[in-house]
C-alpha cells in the first residue's frame, strides 16, 4: 500500500464581526474537523483578521506559502465590507472581474430583472478562479491557487463543503481517542510524560482539565495516523490508570 | 481632555484541542469583549497555533513586535504538553525556573505535603514575569514584557481577567450601534458603500446577514471612538431606511 503523506491547511476568518467579539466563531471547529475526517488534512494553523486590504494579501500570501491548502471564510457577499475576493486577485497578482460562470450562475438564480449591482458584485473575483458551488444560495466560492474561498455564515459554508472535496488532494487520517478520568492532571503527569516520549514520533497525546457535574477531571486525549500506535498508547496509559487506582468517568 | 490613543492586542490561542475542533473555543470572543469594554482595546488579530514549541517562539516574538499587547491562552498547566512558559522564556530570552512568588503560592495552595512535581511545575516561568494571580485554582498567570499568558480553561480565564487591568494602558473604547432590517443585503448595498466613504475616518461599518425564524435579514452594525459620529452614521441609516421602506426587526 502506498504510504499516504501528511496534507496539511490554515484557516483564515477574515472579518471584524468575530475579531470584535460581536459573533462567536463556529467555522473553525467545523472545518478542522471535516478536513480530517473527509480528507486527512490537519489544520495546522488559524488565523483571525480584520476586513482591510492590506492585511488579507499580506496573510494569504504567507499562509498561500507555508501550508498545502488555505480555506478563507467571509468576506464575499455583496457590500461593501466584502473584500475578500478582490484582495486574493492582489495577493495572487491575478486579474479581478466578472467571472463568466459565477455570473451566469448568479443571473439566472435572481433573474434578469432582480440581478442589481450589489448581486453582480459577487460574480466578480480572480478571473482565473474555479468555483466552488453553493446549493444554498447560489453565490459561489472559489480556489485560487491553494487558496478556498468560502462565505462567512455558518449554514451556507456547511452546506457548500463537499464541493471542496474535488480540488483536495487527500492525506492520512488522524485517529483520535479519549480516555476520560476521575483525576487530576498532576497526579498523571509524570508518567503521561513517559508515555509520551517513548511514543513521540508516531502519537500526540494531550491532556486537558475538565469540571462537569461538580466534578473535576482529566481528558487524555491520544491522536496518531496509526490505529495500532494508538493501541499500544491506550495499554500504557490503562497500565498508569490501574496502577493508580483511577476511576474512568462515561461522560 | 487628552485625547486617548489607540491600544492595540493580538490573541494567541496555544492548543492542539482547539485547533483540532475538539473543543470549541470560548475564549477569543469573551476575551475581544472584556479588553473594549474595560479597557478600551481593540483585538487586531487571533492566531491559533499548536503545541510546538518552535511554533510558540515565533508567534510570541513576531506578535509581541506588531501589537501593543499580546495574550496568550492555555498550555500552562502541570502536564508534558503544556510549553508556553519555556516557549515564551525562550522567545524573549530570558531565564525559565520557579518563579519564587508563584512556588509560595501553589506550597500554600496545596499544602507541602501535596505539592509534587507536576504542581511545582506550574511555579515554573520566565524568572523575572509579574504574576497575573488566580482566584479559583492558584497557579498564576503571568506578564513577560507586553506578553499576558493566561490558561485556555474558560472558567479560570474568566475568574483572572481582571487582574490583567493593573498591567494595561487603557485606549479609547470602540462603541457600537446595531440596527437589523428585514431586508437582504445587495438591496442596500450601494447605498450603505457611500455612507461608509462619507465617514470613513471615523466609523467602520459592517453588514452581516442573517437567518432567524425563517426569516432573512441584515445586521448593519457601525462602531466607532465618537459616539457622535455613530449618531451621524444612524440619521443617514435611518433616512436610507426610510427611503426603501425597510422594516427594522426587533430581535
Amino acid at each position: 500500500m502506498k504510504k499516504k503523506k501528511k496534507v496539511n491547511a490554515a484557516i483564515l476568518i477574515i472579518g471584524n464581526e468575530i475579531l470584535s467579539g460581536r459573533t462567536q466563531d463556529k467555522n473553525i471547529a467545523f472545518l478542522s474537523n471535516w478536513l480530517n475526517l473527509n480528507c486527512g488534512i490537519v489544520v495546522s494553523e488559524v488565523r483571525i483578521i480584520p476586513d482591510v486590504e492590506n492585511t488579507i494579501v499580506k496573510n494569504v500570501k504567507s499562509l498561500s506559502n507555508k501550508f498545502n491548502y488555505v480555506f478563507t471564510t467571509g468576506g464575499i457577499g455583496p457590500t461593501h465590507d466584502d473584500i475578500t475576493a478582490q484582495s486574493i486577485a492582489k495577493a495572487f497578482k491575478v486579474k479581478y472581474g466578472y467571472h463568466q460562470e459565477a455570473f451566469k450562475i448568479l443571473e439566472n438564480y435572481y433573474g434578469k430583472n432582480k440581478f442589481n449591482d450589489g448581486r453582480k458584485k459577487m460574480a466578480k473575483m480572480p478571473m482565473t478562479s474555479k468555483l466552488i458551488y453553493n446549493p444554498s444560495s447560489a453565490a459561489p466560492g472559489f480556489i485560487t491557487k491553494n487558496v478556498l474561498s468560502l462565505p462567512g455564515v455558518p449554514s451556507i459554508l456547511n452546506s457548500m463543503i463537499d464541493n471542496c472535496k474535488k480540488y483536495l488532494i487527500k492525506g492520512s487520517k488522524i485517529h483520535s481517542h479519549t480516555v476520560n478520568l476521575f483525576t487530576v492532571e498532576s497526579n498523571i503527569s509524570k508518567q503521561l510524560d513517559k508515555i509520551q516520549r517513548k511514543y513521540k514520533k508516531f502519537v500526540d497525546i494531550g491532556s486537558y482539565p475538565f469540571f462537569r457535574l461538580g466534578k473535576v477531571g482529566v481528558s487524555v486525549v491520544s491522536r496518531s495516523t496509526s490505529k495500532i500506535k494508538l493501541k499500544y498508547v491506550n495499554n500504557d496509559l490503562m497500565k498508569l490508570i490501574n496502577a493508580k487506582k483511577i476511576k474512568i468517568l462515561d461522560i
